[in-house]
């Protein structure tokens, strides 16, 4: 008879039996230390009773017995976990087989520790959470917040929490129009039909032999080479760039920590693109300033006809002295002046400058996501998708860099007078954009050599773009799952760490 | 020992055993009053017995036990539901990690609910769900219903529910087919092969000065600059019409509640596109039949004929009352009202108003939602996913936004003839065509900066679209599949909501 | 106490108890008929055994207790349905939130059954299959089986069933070898690079007046504007038809059944293919051979020169007995008659009949089918996502008429003189090009409108197709994983029918 | 009463109720053979105890009461497996609808073994495991290791173990910038921007009569029709050849089995690559030598100007031992035999080899590998899914096959002077890229029924490639899934199989 070998444990009222020597197995465990004098031991009916989950105790005793750890199916994760804890066992002790179901649930607390953190909206924190937040423990315990310490947090939440209030939901779409006004006016005074011309003036000097006596011709012109936006549009961007800037100081004073609101890429790109505005402006007026001198070259000449004036002329001293020859020194001097300035600056690229400086307003749009919750998970994702962004970008290279040496070397190895792939470079840009099934057809191979390379760039770009996107989406659709589920709960609820 | 403070719950057979204090720990429910003087307290076998399901009742017991609320997930949600109930337990205090479980089966909920309304074949309705949908519960119930409220639901049936009866099933057919003739007629009558020329009828006047006596030449000519679909779709679009119309009067007659009935955005169609073929009509008449008038107009001159005329004519008296005068007078002011007509047409854009009122009548393709549930469950996916969609439109927007400034500027760069992007909503278009993988190659970046914006926008372009779109692909594949699960019960099960 | 109303079920060793009056709640069931007198009443401890599932029972009596149908999710469908049969219950009955588990097995049933009919390589049939498969069972049960009668199913193994044999895989692979032969004739004699040309010879007559003699001079001329593929293809085209041929007469002629073969697709596929060749290569046959009499015309004229020269002659009987005149009038009617023949043949559009035949041998290669597993269950996908096939044309024409009609009023609302969107139908062609990606480029709108209305084609394109595709997807993965699963288990067991 | 032919079964404390002849029905198994003489029988309780889990017990269980063997949803795979052995029980039997979930844990399996085989980053081998794997186990166990078995698994560990130690870190990012700057060199040396002219000498001869006096006038000329990549191309390809070639040798020497070594893919490119780049260099270096003879061209002619010189000299014995002449013959006869080497060269096709070998140089970006999990996993998803591969293009080339016959004869079948698809051939290059939606746009329909194909197309493309993609994808996602959860594991947790 095996029966004296053999121990009951009754865990939540279900009699669970098993052979002494097999809760010894795995030693330093609660089990594997039963003995009588335990007061859950009951003499009557020679049981140990627990007070635990009897469904998922089968499986910590199948632990025991076969030594080896699988997760039930039946149960969430985080329940088995705990009675894994209870029982003194090791949750990584898992099978194989199991390791998904493991990390799956540590994959899902991370996406709800990065939707705790969105900030989404939820139950208006508590004066305690505010104080904790700002960094005034010591004085919300004592009790004597001072006035400024009542105000900041209110005005911060009217910036910052849109789902606070109704001023808050106010302010936030005062903002959102701003920030579509600049992008608006952004991407409209780019259009042909937005813009002005610039008339240029332009004067030339000829010096002209009359009758034995040297004269010299001024000649005024304008020309329209160039177009610029038409002047309305400064206005927009002007009274736009002010908001953004009272908002930036408002936000700055308000903050619970300057120095984490310094640090934000978000503040980053407005203090960039508002400056860079400010920046161009000025340095706009500055060139029209001197440019505001080029109507004084209407009479002025330039250096050369100064020259040959005085060289020409009877008396150099009366020359000197005449108020024209003043105008024209000085109105000539400012040319020079100009002429400099702008050569300079486009020696130093400071016109690319300019471009590049109207180009940082695009990333005002990011602002965008302190609005929408939608926004936010987008570029959690991204970040929580960085390895396998990281792999597609990966794969992709790899596989328009063969494309690309395949294709070259497939329409050179034909006589082939309209081959389009002249270096291996264009190449890259063609296969990159046969894999993304873009095709746009400006390069197109002639050869059949050149089409079955094609055909293969066309197929595998299907595969390699298929493969790491998956990932990607399942990341996105975890986030935005939860996030809606979140959602659909009372507010109490939604906080997802508890004390 | 701590036998004494344990206690026995017997459900359904299976005893669970607990600690008395583990079930004080959630005030209020069902299991933390429980006392001996319980009807089911059995004195005998110190138990409580409760008829319910044992196996989802160790996780209530685990609730008490853990403090913490976990989905089962061998058991559907609902049923999981019904036990809490039970048990007296609020559902809303779920774990974060089982949310998704606690949301799946709302969001099943309001899939059968949406099926519900879609009002698919099903089991014809009882006399008493007509005369409740149709408003006549109190004559239903008295008894006295008149011939019309027997005859009315009939008839609704006969053109509403294509599913109830064989002819009901005719009349959709009837329907289906009159819509797609009217669709044919609309898009085969733009094609050159299907239009004829419009003649159009031209006069002259040339004053010649022969020999001292100034005559004046009228000139008719005909000229075809223009062409109009040939007239045999008009009576097409005319049979079909007239169909629209009888239906329409026929469905706001017999439908149970006309308030409903005209506010649905199916009737506004209907009227809209039927209005405007019979006004596009009528318009059309009118000005053929002042273009009739032109036929005079090959007897007459125009104004300043007229002027000449008098002006050289010996006697202005005779010449006035001269029968080709008349003529000529009536059939010049015939000529200026159809002119002053035509321009007033023109400035109002009224033909342009044409134009849209005749593109209006592709939203009768609407109407074939009617009759196809495959259409129905489309456009409720729509619906449903109306905050995806925006997602994906808001990602769309900010993408294309962001890559067309990048082009812009990225092209401007270098020095390049060839540049397509000159403005930026110009790069706009061409980063959705990027995006999308449409990839038409209209545009095209021409220098080493714009490919590599080319190939960020296609490969972010993947990411962009392919993240929201899983869940709208979910939302459609969930309505579709429990439709496809209900059509394959027996007629009497599908009801989802019972009594 | 309650104690004396319950009831005590011991199914498969566990107890489980409710109260009497809960199972008469669903009456006509095995457990509202339950009386002491049974023979599995056990009076001692008063309790009925039944020797089933114990867990899924609790599923079963939670029906019983809430009057609600849920699936359990631990256990597989068809386990669950056994034991609702075994206790007298309808599985119809089961709850809304559980339909898709109730149809989802029924599913896999279907695709079991469809990989079944497959008839993918399995163990050999037994004689007493075959004899029942060729409707022999009289037969062999008295076994007087003839000669022909153990031929015929060896026969027709070796050309229909690859797997069964080492000689089978051996004219498996023979016959794709002629498919792919004949396929890669088809494609390569339409290049040109593998045609030569057709010498076409022609001939003029032209009367000269030479100092009164009328004369007449015939000019013989080739000229090649017509090619034709290589006679080399029309060998390698015989000999795949023969084969075809052969293959065609064994089968039918071993067929388990004529009725069945002849109907089926293939066969039809493969008699027409055949036909086609054999047709064409005779139609072709008799026009070179009418085409042979063209050498005859060198030595002819045409009928006005017969006339001529008989207008001419001296001597009108001299001239009709000529031997000259007789081969001028013979080769002159051969000919008429063949352009006779040749007008005929392309007024039935009968070359647009050969154009047809050989484009049927494209056809062939669904004959594949026979041998490539994966080609059986694409087809066996197309056919059970019938529904949803349609379902996706009919989606995507819907759109496309909406887009091509936007776009077509869209491109006209503004001066556009490169509009190349003429009419609605190339419009349709425009939207299904961009709907499906595709993006070819031919027809771009060139408005901002008409850009707008291509932005919203494009990405509803990508959700119109998205939407009904993954319903398709999962059915061939369906289809393809469960017969991945069956090839790994040993062939023995891979029959889903059992007796 | 039934009650004497029952059986009871204490498995795990749970006891379990069947007849005794039940147990029979399946023979040959632990339970068919129970006899009361069993050590686990207990005559007080009349039941046998076994100490298993008794949840999965119901199942087995309830195989032998309805002779149908499902797999229980609530435990996973593996688990339920032991079980069955333990009752000695076939897991073949599983019935047609468990079959995916029998399946799907030996995909598991396979997919854990792969990635045991990849060599990710683990716990440090122990010496005895070393040991192993180079094959020493009798010196290990005897204790007596060499030197050299001491150092060899060290310096293989730092060139082919990245993970295992920072100087391996080193190593492999010394490798991999190698690479990446060997592929740079490949791609930029034939962009234009980086290529110098090739100066061409060339000279001729002309024979002038001046005055009766035969004179030759010889003329040397430079063009520049090739150009050839900067020199210092050359030398960043030599250091990267020369690293290659060193590792390689390192490599060949420390290699735990030489003959697995040299047999592994990545050796063979290694070799071929590195071999590649000096078989080049020494050839261009013997041509550039050939052509260094050229700079002596300069004061020679070719061999008929020396005809034609030694025919006018006044004395042919003078002329052949003038310098000149012997200059002149020299150079002639290098001339020649350059001419000749050239000739050769270009007969055999040699140039087409270099460009052949410089074309295998981008293979070396396979040697990545080595250095990055996620290309492991990629090349281990495409030998995974090598059956789906094959499905996907044997799809594609049917599909390809069927719509290039389709629109080629469509486009014939309409009189149209712009039709593109001339041949078959061509039509199939125009349907893949229709099919993988690509649409370059080069060749596009012009006719209806060429659209109608082309719509077909462009539709069946997208259900052609999508699906058999996700089977593919889904291999990916699983290896690449399972490495993650893998990688989250420490260390030593992450070895499969375990002893
Ligand atoms: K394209
Ligand atoms: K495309």
């Amino acid at each position: 008879m095996d029966t004296e070998h053999r121990v009951i444990l009754n865990v939540g009222g279900i009699r669970h039996e098993t052979y002494t020597h097999v809760l010894k197995k795995i030693p330093a465990t609660r089990l594997s230390r039963l003995t009588p004098n335990l007061a859950n031991y009951d003499p009557v009916l020679n049981e140990y009773f627990f007070d635990r989950h009897p469904g998922v105790f089968s499986m910590i005793l199948n632990y025991y017995r076969t030594g080896k750890l699988h997760y039930p199916t039946n149960v969430c994760g985080p329940l088995f976990e705990e009675e894994l804890e209870f029982w003194g066992l090791d949750a990584n002790q898992v099978e194989p087989c199991c390791w998904m179901t493991y990390t799956q649930h540590r994959d899902t607390q991370d996406t709800l520790a990065v939707i705790e953190s969105l900030d989404l909206d939820g139950d208006p924190p508590t004066q305690e959470e505010i104080a904790k937040k700002f960094g005034w423990e010591d004085d919300y315990y004592t009790g004597n917040m001072s006035h400024w310490q009542r105000l900041k947090p209110r005005v911060w939440a009217l910036f910052d929490e849109p789902w606070s209030s109704k001023y808050a939901r106010v302010i936030s779409f005062i903002s959102v129009a701003f920030i579509l006004a600049s992008t608006c006016s952004f991407i409209l005074k780019t259009d042909p039909s937005f813009q002005i011309p610039d008339i240029d003036v332009f004067y030339s000097l000829r010096v002209v032999d009359e009758g034995g006596f040297k004269n010299y011709h001024k000649t005024i012109g304008t020309d329209k080479p160039l177009t610029s936006p038409h002047p309305y549009f400064f206005y927009v961007d002007l009274i736009c760039n002010i908001w953004f800037t009272i908002e930036l100081l408002i936000r700055s004073l308000f903050c619970p920590s300057f120095h984490k609101f310094v640090r934000s890429p978000l503040t980053i790109i407005d203090v960039v693109s508002t400056g860079a505005f400010f920046f161009e402006s000025v340095l706009h007026a500055i060139l029209i300033q001197t440019g505001s001198l080029v109507t004084l070259d209407f009479l002025s000449n330039d250096l050369c006809a100064q020259l040959i004036r005085s060289l020409f002329c009877p008396s150099f001293h009366k020359f000197v002295r005449s108020p024209l020859t003043i105008i024209d020194v000085v109105s000539t001097g400012a040319f020079f002046f100009e002429s400099v300035l702008h050569a300079i600056l486009i020696q130093t690229g400071s016109l690319v400058t300019l471009d590049f400086l109207s180009m940082i307003c695009v990333l005002r749009l990011f602002k965008l996501t302190q609005h929408f919750s939608g926004l936010k998970i987008l570029i959690q994702t991204f970040k929580a998708s960085a390895q396998e962004l990281f792999l597609l970008v990966f794969f992709v290279i790899l596989a328009i860099v063969i494309f690309a040496a395949l294709v070259y070397y497939a329409e050179r190895s034909q006589l082939n007078r309209e081959n389009q792939f002249t270096s291996i470079p264009l190449g890259l840009w063609w296969s990159l954009v046969t894999i993304s099934t873009v095709g746009f057809g400006d390069m197109v191979p002639k050869t059949y050599l050149g089409m079955l390379v094609g055909s293969l760039c066309a197929l595998m770009g299907v595969l390699t773009i298929a493969l790491p996107v998956p990932v990607i989406v399942s990341n996105f659709s975890n986030l935005y799952s939860h996030s809606q589920a979140r959602a659909k709960l009372p507010k109490k609820r939604r906080r997802v760490l508890q004390a």
